[in-house]
């Protein structure tokens, strides 16, 4: 028996009782007659002791050799501690070590193991079994257990069944690009690893196993940008005989469940907003609303000027920056480049300075009067001692260039607060997205989304325009989960295809085994999916996926730990019947 | 909204309500002036009734028409039956329908919905998600989820910690085959598939999360022997600080759990062998236990008379069969032919009836007086009225061939009751296999596994002999889980290497960043695997995997619904850098 208990054990109320407990050695403190070191193991650090007075001098002399991240076993008695330490649970408390064995040496770690460590990201990943010893790592994959524990609960409680689907499954084009697995026993033929359960979901629904879920892996070969993950986990989930409503109502409900067992929040009901009210009132459909600063349109009361930027603008938008009317000019000036960078890509930007007088003073005096600016503030919500920014140009373009503003505003502003948990569902999406580049138009969400009621006909006239019954819900400004209800008429899936640029000989390679399914009966059925990763960093309060995942990969798509991916044995390629093509 | 209720909801307290319900029409009966309909849903099965006193003719008309597996929607009133059926929970009420509506039309299935269908294998698996739609099928989903819950609770409040590791991992030439993935954005270079997340566990070890658990996907690519999936499905765990005993202890605690949650059984503790006397008394690692028929070795009491098939075998060891002494001859003749079978591969057995006067005939009157056969008797443990088989040859043959004949006896005389539950533990197994092959040496579990403590010198003289602190649980005659106490020092973990023919080279290459991993404070640590599928088919009372698994492969590794694997563009070979060679 390594323990009798473990470091995060040991209360006053074990005074005096003889313990065995092992762990790693954390600190040691060597003030020559008394010895002090921090046991840490997963469940906390507990102080030992050993001193001239009480303890054999050969294991004195042995405790004071002890390296950091040596793992230890020692016996001894619980003691009340002189000073007590009131910040750790143990703190009551310290172990007169009476024996004392070394269980495994450690070299010197290639960075400190402590909450604030000297290790860069790197390194981190290298050694992340060192990292993983460190509180803030090790406590974000015990929220992650703790989340995805209730996320299970609730959902069982609410009669969902978790199904596993399989994950070598059959590569479609749409969409992301898929990881394929060679297979040797059927030659020349491949594996897909699945993007999503999709297909699979529903044809559970077809099986009659109503309301399904899984927290599940997926994979996606994209390029990857920051903070994406080739692997990430999905909460997958799918009801049949439901509309909209009801899983608006069903996932609603797991969410209040997460934020009132994980924080104790009481949710009100969730704002539901559209998609075009999205655009329209923060350029962005996936809203942070934990702070106002919604856009005022002001195209009705700044064109038709002398000013020609917002006479030829198809939009002229601005929001309010709350006490903004004290930033200097140098303070504005650095704003103007900050919305002028490349990334942002905004020509420039109009501001108008709410005084506390109750006068404006803008950047374009020139053109406008006290009376124009009084609209823009009434507009833009503009109080007294605010700042207005006011971008202007193509729609799309400055709404983005106007939301990114108004993010970063509001991170200067500190108005993102990291425990304060602000959801919405954003709604009737399009169905389809215009692919810019080739003209053609690919689905929004994905190609089993079902139009809204009655708008079948528009996809002949005018496809772009088409909504369909498809949801996000967004979290702080992040999407944390989205869904819709799908097609499960087989005619309507076969025209769906066909909008999207599918032969029916394509449609059946790809999908004929679904849409074989429609035709035996196939209930009316939606779902939603929520990106695990994202959802528990944003509840723990955090911004990086990574920082949630016990073994992440870098932007490369590598894990540095075990080096992979990897070269292969040609042993290994001539089973799977490929050669190398480099 | 699609439904009020479900179609497993109503009872005698819901009479005059007015419902919605929404499913399956899964048997239609028409009686002319009356119809009724069993309207199926995931929950249950609900009656509708339409009459001509009661109903309009249109209605009555359009429900005459309805195919089975239509999915409609009616609404109507609950009514009490006027004969009740006990068989089902909706039985004391049915539903006369006022409204009826269509939500999808199905062709005629390939097979009929019903618990006992006319489809075979083939088409039940080309149309999976009709087969789920049978009570079989959805039943052992929905029991399989009850099981991976309980399973994660027990876990959870024993405070493990679920961690999800990686999928996408490092190719290692040890074991089964993997299957790999080729990575687009590192050329030439691979993924792997985990076989097990055998490694990533012991780092988390290292890591100090301590108590860890995941229910995982796990790949091999081996070719499939009959019910082997390339997918299957493990509750993996481990924990630091542990020996042998405290595993065992741990995980005896979860499968008891399991067997009174599900079953209501109240567990004794559960029996213990060791592998050499598993092999000695079962001929098999993984004895059925439910019965008896221990092997009696006849050595002592069968040799140095004058039968030399006796005489020149390394092993005579035999079984008594309860009853077995009524055999006729012709019944003798062909279990003699069944222990001949190549599958089996017995030269030959010779018997011995045990007959009601207390007198024996055998098979070698020749060569064994009565007092012979009688020692034979009390070795086996035959009593009157039992037939004793005995067969010989070389011991690990004799013991194989016996060990099949004492299951398929046991199968015979009904002896393997499906809900009947004996589990024991298995424990030091040796730690190495010889390849009669090649005459090398491989790991018997896997190459991180801890010899038996004072065992290492053995190692260089007689490997074969080596104990390790590995165990298995068996269920009724099936490995459900299997683990071991892994080597945590880094130089024995490189002589194993050694041992097991890696050059140091190759070790450092496949697992260097465990035995780097080994050099900075390794916890003592061990775990278990337990193969889900496995276990919930045998906690089922089944005994096929493949009923347990929603959407499983064929044993051509094929999933014939979706009819993966399958060829993939040149385009997207030529993004892997890869051409096939066939």
């Amino acid at each position: 028996m390594y323990r009798s208990n473990t470091c995060g054990d040991l209360r006053a109320s074990h005074i005096n009782k003889e313990v065995v407990l092992s762990g790693w050695v954390h600190k040691v403190r060597d003030k020559g007659f008394v010895i002090w070191i921090d046991l840490r193991d997963r469940y906390g650090i507990t102080q030992l002791v050993l001193d001239q007075d009480r303890t054999a001098m050969a294991l004195l002399e042995q405790a004071k050799e002890l390296g950091r991240e040596t793992v230890i076993q020692v016996k001894g008695k619980v003691i009340e501690r002189t000073s007590k330490n009131p910040n750790i649970p143990t703190g009551d408390i310290e172990v007169l070590v009476t024996e004392l064995q070394i269980l495994n040496e450690s070299i010197l770690p290639p960075f400190t193991i402590e909450d604030d460590t000297d290790g860069g990201e790197d390194i981190r990943m290298k050694y992340r079994y060192l990292d993983i010893r460190r509180n803030p790592v090790k406590n974000n994959l015990m929220f992650r257990h703790k989340v995805t524990m209730e996320v299970r609960k609730y959902l069982s409680d609410q009669e969902f069944i978790e199904v596993e689907t399989p994950y070598l499954i059959k590569s479609t084009p749409e969409g992301a690009r898929d990881f394929v697995v060679p297979s040797r026993m059927n030659e020349g033929q491949f594996y897909a690893l699945p993007q999503s359960p999709q297909t699979f979901k529903q044809l559970l629904m077809v099986g009659g196993m109503d309301k399904y879920f899984q927290i599940v892996k997926c994979f996606r070969d994209e390029d990857l940008r920051a903070d994406r993950q080739p692997e990430f986990t999905q909460i997958d989930c799918e009801m049949a005989f439901v509309e909209q409503e009801d899983i608006l109502n069903a996932f609603e409900g797991l969410t209040k469940h997460l934020l009132k067992e994980i924080h104790g929040i009481d949710s009100q009901d969730f704002p539901r907003i559209t998609y075009d009210d999205a655009m329209r009132l923060y350029g962005n459909d996936k809203p942070d609303i934990r702070f106002g600063m919604e856009f005022g349109e002001l195209n009705a009361v700044a064109q038709h000027k002398d000013f020609n930027v917002f006479n030829s603008a198809e939009l002229v938008v601005g929001i309010s920056v709350p006490g903004g009317a004290s930033y200097t000019r140098k303070e504005i000036d650095r704003l103007i480049d900050w919305v002028r960078r490349p990334q942002v890509g905004a020509k420039g930007m109009v501001y108008v300075k709410c005084n506390e007088d109750g006068t404006y003073k803008s950047s374009v005096d020139k053109f406008y009067g006290q009376e124009d600016l009084a609209k823009w503030a009434e507009v833009t919500k503009a109080k007294a001692g605010d700042l207005i920014c006011v971008l202007s140009g193509n729609t799309n373009e400055t709404r983005a260039q106007l939301s990114a503003l108004r993010m970063e505003l509001a991170e200067r502003l500190d108005l993102r607060k990291p425990d304060d948990f602000a959801p919405l569902w954003v709604v009737d999406f399009p169905l389809l997205e215009l692919d810019e580049e080739t003209g053609t138009y690919h689905a929004m969400h994905h190609p089993f989304t079902s139009p809204k009621p009655g708008q079948m006909e528009l996809l002949e006239t005018s496809p772009g325009e088409v909504k369909a019954n498809a949801y996000d819900l967004v979290l702080n400004g992040n999407e944390i989960g989205g869904g819709s209800i799908r097609i499960h008429d087989k005619d309507i899936q076969a025209t769906m295809f066909k909008h999207l640029g599918f032969t029916p000989e394509e449609a059946k390679a790809q999908f004929g085994f679904l849409m074989d399914a429609f035709q035996y009966g196939a209930p009316p059925h939606g779902g939603i999916a929520f990106g695990l990763d994202r959802l528990v960093s944003i509840l723990g309060g955090q911004e990086t996926i990574r920082d949630f995942i016990a073994f992440p990969k870098n932007n490369s798509g590598r894990d540095v730990m075990i080096d992979a991916p990897a070269p292969i044995d040609d042993e290994q390629l001539k089973e799977l019947h490929l050669r190398l093509d480099i």
